[in-house]
């Protein structure tokens, strides 16, 4: 308990040092740590594989050790990420709002901050770098609680930031690790919440269950994405042919990639055959409603009868439920009932539709005639993204870096006071 | 629990028809509760007799039969009170943010409800209705959950609500009491995380504990107010008396008041005899650190020697500590020590000291050169607050109506599809 409590007064000791800290200095840092990144990419490297012959003898699966190991390559990325995040603009000390009162008070409201963030995250080592990143960039000490799986790794990155933090002048507590196989000292770090200010978890439902029961400091949950393409009536066929594959195909095993396809009675009979196919022709298997299967044929390889399990299912493969309704209400009601308020999308030629859809669902992105696939802060242009936030307090839809900036109201006079 | 349940899943029901809900007929509903709450009057003051009279039988304190006690005029407040929320703008749909992406995609960042709102407030029964202004005006569905002590009042409160809601076309499950004196049913409500999107407390420690330990919603706490007057050194005497003296004593019992008077030791033998005099002339007892005493004299009556604990405090009464301090970095240690990051004030002249004490010191309201008592949603022309936020996630400072909405990306395209 005194280790952790010790860990988290140091980083909000340093924190204080950060958080008026002029945006050269916090890039000259990110760019010294990039650059010891590279020079000491051996070092990253050979204890890389202690955990990648740890995870063989624990027999993770593929997928994982995939995510675990680090080449020169996947090095090279995290420094030019880190380069990236340098040449964004320094969201700290933006003015986001002003104005004078009656009496005199000129009122600021400033982004500053939020002082200590606690990052949360599973195998990916490359978390590590990122997160540091992020919060430094954002005047953030940022105390760091990663996989075990790839505690070696993480362990080493986290020595090549604290070098360079010092080689720049910052303060090295500025990024902390807390290592630990177990969940005792993430509890403790959970229940600090007179020195850390914000979690953020990266992983599975299991993890944010956990957080749920045990966080009494504020997270920024991000759910899983189960999002739907709306094919209206009178929609562009060969757009909605497109637009419904990539969301499914272009890349099946990310949050943003769409689950169930629910389409217009109308245009059901023209737009099915085509879209099916195509989806097929990918290999996707297709649960479908008893109208599709009118429509394609019930016994067509590939093909089953859907259930509420399945519109229920984030896939994240090659999967995919079919939905014929009778209108838009009826799709409305369904992503009610089954979206996790992620990225949803309407494909359609009608004014109408599109405002009543837009103005209705309830998610972070609501798309008009696009693929529910750009739900990403790269490609919103925020430069780097933390994650993607479904909860609606503080932030909703790709985390930049505003997002992990709280305010503060500067306010001046000449001696005003209440009466 | 299935009641609950019930009751949190028609308020998802109504939080959607309120979602897409025109600015006037949100306000036309708002002016028929105002005009039912003064034609019904008599009804709401019949109840609340019955909570005054439970009171006086439990042996309230004077200051909870205070808050308790309705009277015409208190019913007028509160119908005034709605139709000022009535005049102000809406928030819903305000575009907050927007621009174009290099490949004709458009965002727009815009306004929107949270949803479902719980209100969990204590023995003021007023706060059943501007948590129902507040709430329908920012399109969201409420949940009252209001102290046992007022339960007469709250109840035909709602029921006077709910009965204008209908006459003016609106659900009237957009407002709902959860009614009982014990906590289980509230602890149930604290879980519905499906239906429910944010907490709203109003109410002291023990309330905010409770919320830390059994909400999975998130909460939006307010906490109290350890608030700091610093003197610098080349401070205009007159002004830091005036704004002292103010902090302390305009209004003692809220979270804005100063507690600490902090002083630069080269003005405190100028200022602290013509300040305590003032603070002393207004019947406020003083724990001064020993320089202090050494200025002001031991033995001074209504003067005695401060301790850790007394700089800790929140008096919330005429009550003050006050401490010399080296330098302005004493006075930001001390304040990072002991604030509670509501609202801290600077008194000075030198243009480096009042840059310094903004950027460095972490709270929601920084003043120069004027009382902390500003930080209040009326003050700050704001309209109207539901509270005032000291955590530093969605919301710090007065929260006013956009600080009861949460935010949406509409994204349009023409058939946009990923690479």
């Amino acid at each position: 308990m005194k280790k952790i409590e010790k860990l988290c007064e140091d980083a909000r000791e340093a924190s204080r040092q950060l958080a008026d800290m002029p945006a050269a200095d916090k890039n000259h840092a990110l760019r010294e740590i990039a650059a010891a990144l590279e020079r000491r990419s051996d070092e990253i490297l050979r204890e890389n594989r202690d955990d990648i012959r740890d995870g063989k003898k624990a027999k993770l699966s593929s997928a994982i050790m995939d995510r675990l190991l680090f080449d020169e390559d996947r090095i090279a990325d995290m420094a030019r990420a880190l380069r990236k995040i340098a040449a964004l603009p320094d969201p700290v000390g933006e003015v986001v709002d002003g104005w004078r009162l009656p009496n005199g008070l000129e009122i600021r409201k400033v982004r500053v901050p939020f002082g200590v963030i606690a990052v949360i995250y599973e195998a990916r080592p490359n978390v590590t770098v990122d997160a540091a990143g992020l919060g430094l960039k954002t005047g953030n000490a940022v105390i760091l609680r990663g996989g075990s799986a790839s505690l070696h790794s993480i362990r080493m990155l986290t020595e090549v930031i604290n070098g360079a933090l010092i080689d720049a002048g910052l303060p090295s507590k500025a990024v902390q690790l807390v290592e630990s196989r177990d969940r005792a000292p993430l509890k403790q770090l959970l229940n600090m919440k007179e020195y850390v200010d914000l979690v953020i978890p990266r992983g599975g439902e299991a993890l944010k269950e956990f957080l749920l029961k045990n966080s009494t400091i504020p997270v920024i949950y991000a759910a899983g994405g189960n999002c739907h393409v709306y094919v209206d009536a009178g929609a562009d066929i060969d757009m909605a042919v497109e637009i419904a594959v990539n969301a499914k195909v272009q890349r099946p095993g990310v949050c943003n990639a769409a689950e169930t396809l629910l389409v217009h009675r109308q245009i059901a009979p023209d737009y099915l055959p085509r879209v099916v196919k195509e989806l097929l022709d990918r290999k996707v298997k297709l649960y479908a409603c008893p109208r599709t299967l009118e429509i394609v044929g019930g016994g067509t390889s590939g093909v089953k009868e859907a259930t509420d399990e399945h519109f229920a299912t984030e896939f994240l493969d090659l999967e995919m439920a079919v939905r014929v309704v009778d209108d838009i209400e009826a799709a409305i009601d369904h992503i009610a009932r089954f979206g996790t308020g992620h990225s949803e999308a309407i494909v359609t030629n009608d004014l109408a539709s599109s405002r009543r859809f837009t103005a209705v669902v309830d998610a972070a992105c609501v798309y008009v005639n696009a693929s529910t696939r750009f739900t990403d802060g790269g490609e919103f242009g925020m430069g780097a993204e933390i994650g993607i936030s479904t909860q609606k307090l503080h932030a909703r839809g790709p985390l930049g870096l505003r997002e992990l900036t709280s305010v503060k109201y500067v306010v001046s006079g000449d001696g005003q006071v209440r009466n």
